[in-house]
């Protein structure tokens, strides 16, 4: 492996320091570990190095958008532990939008208004659960196998939760808690309903659910035995929790096929390991197969049981009780060591597998296990139409539409491109079939990547972004934390060209890239979106019954329509603004000094939030969103009186 | 004035759709305010009419680098009520870094770590005091005239709180309250001392507080001639608050003399009004100077008070309190209307002050306001040596080196490049004097802009960047919150050439930029910064005190020392974490899901958390991080027996 490492680094022209950092301590006795244990990994094929153009930084100039030119794609980026979702213009990688969801927003008053606290989730004494959260994996909704602009989902990892946004004002509208489950990883939305031909469109989102736990999680067992994990059905319309499954080991990333009828999940630890040694001690981990027309049709049937609290039917989809592929709610098909990624190509006919701590992806025939389902496969890893080498640490794999891959070499830090059919010959016994493409490095250590409609039936080979973990020494230095880097290519041609560096703020994971005409943003939102809505400012007042007091005010630049308003010390104050201004972008702020109180109102927005007036005093209330050349002038000034 | 406008607008080759938005409701609202109450804008004289060449939309390509390319510039951006402040690299305008300060930060644990909550201040249960902000200014300390990379500071205007930034990690370290101020807004530190001359660097940060309140803020009076403002003097180095000084109307922006001697704030509401109409009532308002030296003779000789509860030393800054220059501590010289901005020239000779409700700029010359303070000059006005029209809704002023000024016009969306001695030729009656050079449209609605090195004896001339408060068209929709759009001009030239538009989250206010050679950033921690390190990973372990709980454990991919750890239900839990990764960039994360904990731990930093351990259960702590092909793996079980 080392002996193809080098040979294929030497006629790669070095970008200045690239290689300062690739044999860094971390990382080499990772390549240690690897080399241990993989024993698959001790050549690569010649086809594979003789396929593979000399690799190198490519760069082409000129696609970055002008002032005033406006983006070609839309992407959504997951944030990570930031617990947002950022929305970029692609190809100049602009980040033109960040949506809140599980954390709070300073800006917006995500976690402070009345209203996004009731999606976020309080506790009983009014604040709220949780002020963490950790976003991997952003899908969209589709409609005919290509998005449709209704909605995106990303999950918390952290605390196991689901959050919808909506495309049309880019807000988080709900959340959901997914019962028992700890570290929710993966998500993706069905693509159509497997049974009824008129649903066209995503109406599942379908959940992974990574860490083993007690089931319910009330006892402190050491004893692994007892851990299991579930696989979570939500709705995705009512974003209710439909169903679960509970399975052998663990879920990581999640797919869906164009059909409907099947989703899967690769899982690293099969094992169900506690210990990374453990998680890695076997040769071959799985892709998880489930069928969800039978999975649907076993809950009709009562085929189910609870756990704990959770009203959320159960189904079992362990090995033991899915020996008979007739009946069988899940497949498991057999993958190399600790697989991390499993994609849908856009010919709809597989899902590949990249390999993590072995160097194959692994391509499985859907049509195949569909097959096996039907008792028409005798072996389910016949469905296996290709297990080829690629290159050290492959992650996650995205495609051109023209049937070619590009898979992440985390190790490698490298993009590898490969043909899906040359693979599929070259696995049969092809020997000349060369699949390898193209290689480009990276910088630095590759995870996910996606290109432009990479996962729908439109997928059109134009750009693909890359989300590098490391950045290292590609942006000026800003103390020890480092932001990513993703990396934008221009795929269109038969060279992968390296076309940006973008720094962004730890840390996006996975993303989706699609054309700007599929969505339809509305820019100024309706009066009547808000039930508390003040139509009109002449209904602002102070409204009091007892120590409750309801203030009501309305804002037009450069003015709110209450100039002042007096409190009681001690009174419970709820405080209403609707933005009667209408033009776009004409966004009014309202903090209120020492209270900690800040939002915004959008144009036609009603926001509310709810404090003890409990300091006595002048506080001026003032506009924080410029608006208006009269912007530091608009205030208002409540007076608690002692 | 409109004639004008349409004059200038004819030769400007339109791009596409800015017109569109131009003459929207509000802003012709304004117009209508303006026009009907600023006399002095009725006309604009000749010669800034025919010394501006036709306006224009200019665009060159080939300034953002290329992949791999360092920027040669470092930028430090406010970022208004989403509370942080933001690192770009210039000439790119990519976003390298976030700096949390006044608003808790998922990403980090700010907020949520000991440490950040230590920095951020709580409330006496542990719970943040408070956890929105508003960051408007950002100024970096000096040595010589120039920047000397050892701090920067914000204001939080919402709460009237300074914060520091250590510009070695690019961690805030320090948050000061400001005692009996409401609205701080405008910072600058000073640049040297006013009488000792070793002093040669930022000794002293000046905060200018804008709302006017009762002192002490504990009545609800109504009564606002009881209302009054301070102007407050912090340590740069021990962050406490030296002074204060009561004035007569408010503080907005704040300027400082290179010589170390004064100090100057733009008041916009010299009227003390409480309304809007009352704030603009007065046909001129001021530019109030502080002799520092004085300010400082005079507390050492005990001639101050001080107020409610605050021990800060207050001295009388009032008309009436300073009518004898040879006694004053505060100058107020006259300038038009609602003026919003000071800047201090390059050269060290001026403070321009521009009229925001007039459309003039005023040059003050400090040489003659120490002259007036000497007694030499007689009337303090005739230290205004320009007052000259340069277009509608002037704000802020930046400067190239080479006696250029560039105000952002709000009104017009434009910036207009002015010369200085030219503008002074004129005031002085050469109607020849040709002082407008150039005239750029932006997009759209310039609030702040500075230069390359522009606050500094070092301006350079180079970039220019604006902060335009709408975006409207110019990007691509993202619902009904737009990005800010950060312009970014190309000032090198007779012509300014708008060089890249940037969207960014809101809202930024005020930046600098200077040079990368001037910071010497650190990327890795020393393990003796920390009080709590764990420097050996044999030092891990549970240590029970009764219910005190302290866990103790090291990261080093891709494990941490601990693979797990035994708690009781009710134990109360301090959790410190040291990463002993030495490696640049090698970052890890720790969350514990359902206890709301995540935070990061960059290479050799020590972090800790507190908190009950309330569930019962087994609680996967993972890494947050991407940190290793391994990261998935890398897990520590928390088991809280019930």
């Amino acid at each position: 492996m080392m002996t193809k490492d080098k040979t294929q680094r030497n006629d790669v022209p070095s970008a200045p320091g690239r290689r300062r950092f690739i044999n860094t301590t971390a990382l080499a006795g990772l390549a240690s570990v690897v080399a241990c244990t993989d024993k698959s990994a001790s050549s690569v094929p010649a086809a594979a190095a003789a396929g593979a153009a000399p690799a190198g930084e490519h760069v082409i100039a000129g696609l970055h958008p002008k002032p005033g030119e406006l983006d070609t794609y839309y992407g959504i980026w997951s944030g990570g532990h930031a617990g947002d979702v950022r929305i970029l213009g692609m190809p100049s990688g602009r980040e033109i939008h960040r949506v809140p969801c599980f954390v709070p927003d300073a800006l917006v008053g995500w976690g402070i208004t009345n209203e996004s606290k009731k999606v976020m989730g309080t506790k009983p004494d009014g604040s709220l659960k949780y002020t963490v959260g950790d976003t991997h994996h952003v899908h969209a909704s589709y409609k005919d196998g290509n998005y449709d602009g209704r909605y995106a989902w990303v999950n918390d990892k952290i605390n196991a939760r689901l959050a919808r946004i909506r495309l049309d004002y880019f807000v988080c509208d709900k959340i959901t808690d997914l019962p028992n489950v700890q570290g929710f990883h993966g998500i993706f939305p069905d693509k159509r309903d497997p049974v009824d031909e008129k649903i066209n469109y995503t109406s599942r989102v379908f959940c992974g659910g990574e860490f083993g736990i007690p089931l319910p999680n009330n006892v402190g067992t050491e004893d692994h035995s007892k851990y299991r994990s579930l696989f979570t059905c939500v709705d995705a319309e009512s974003m209710d929790v439909r169903w679960q499954v509970l399975i052998d080991g663990n879920c990581d990333l999640v797919a869906t096929s164009y059909d409907g009828k099947l989703a899967a999940t690769n899982q690293y630890n099969t094992e169900m390991g506690v210990h990374y040694e453990d998680m890695m001690s076997a040769e071959r981990d799985a892709c998880l197969f489930f069928n969800v027309a039978r999975i649907e049709a076993a809950i009709k049937a009562g085929r189910f049981k609870t756990i704990g609290d959770s009203k959320v039917p159960v189904v079992d989809g362990t090995h033991a009780a899915n020996q008979d592929p007739k009946t069988a709610l899940t497949a498991y098909v057999s993958v190399p060591k600790n697989p991390h990624g499993v994609n849908a190509s856009p010919d709809q006919k597989y899902f590949i597998c990249a390999g993590k701590l072995s160097p194959t992806v692994t391509v499985i025939e859907l049509s195949r296990i569909l097959d096996w389902f039907d008792g028409k496969l005798a072996a389910l890893d016949d469905a296996i139409v290709a297990e080829v080498e690629v290159g050290l640490g492959p992650l996650h794999t995205a495609f051109d539409g023209r049937g070619n891959a590009y898979t992440t070499l985390f190790l490698d830090s490298q993009i590898v491109k490969w043909n899906i059919d040359k693979a599929i010959q070259f696995h049969k016994g092809d020997k000349n079939a060369k699949y390898v493409l193209d290689r480009l490095d990276v910088h630095y250590q590759p995870g996910h990547l996606s290109a432009s409609q990479s996962e729908t039936v439109a997928a059109d080979g134009k750009f693909l972004g890359v989300g590098c973990k490391f950045s290292k020494d590609r942006f000026l230095p800003v103390g020890p934390l480092h932001p990513e880097n993703e990396q934008f290519i221009d795929i269109s041609g038969d060279k992968m060209m390296l076309v940006e560096d973008h720094p962004i703020r730890s840390e996006p994971h996975d993303f989706i890239i699609f054309k700007r005409d599929l969505l339809r943003p509305k820019q100024v939102y309706s009066l009547d979106d808000f039930p508390l809505a003040i139509k009109d400012a002449k209904q602002s007042g102070v409204f009091r019954n007892g120590k409750k007091v309801t203030v009501k005010l309305t804002s037009q630049a450069p003015a709110y329509s209450l100039r002042e308003f007096k409190l009681k010390k001690g009174d419970e104050v709820t405080l209403i603004l609707t933005n009667l201004d209408k033009i776009e972008d004409l966004t009014h702020g309202f903090a209120i000094p020492k209270y900690n109180v800040n939002f915004i109102v959008n144009p036609q927005e009603t926001a509310s939030v709810t404090f003890v007036a409990d300091k006595p005093g002048v506080f001026w209330c003032y506009c924080t969103h410029f608006c208006h050349a009269l912007h530091l002038e608009m205030r208002s000034r409540m007076i608690v009186e002692a």
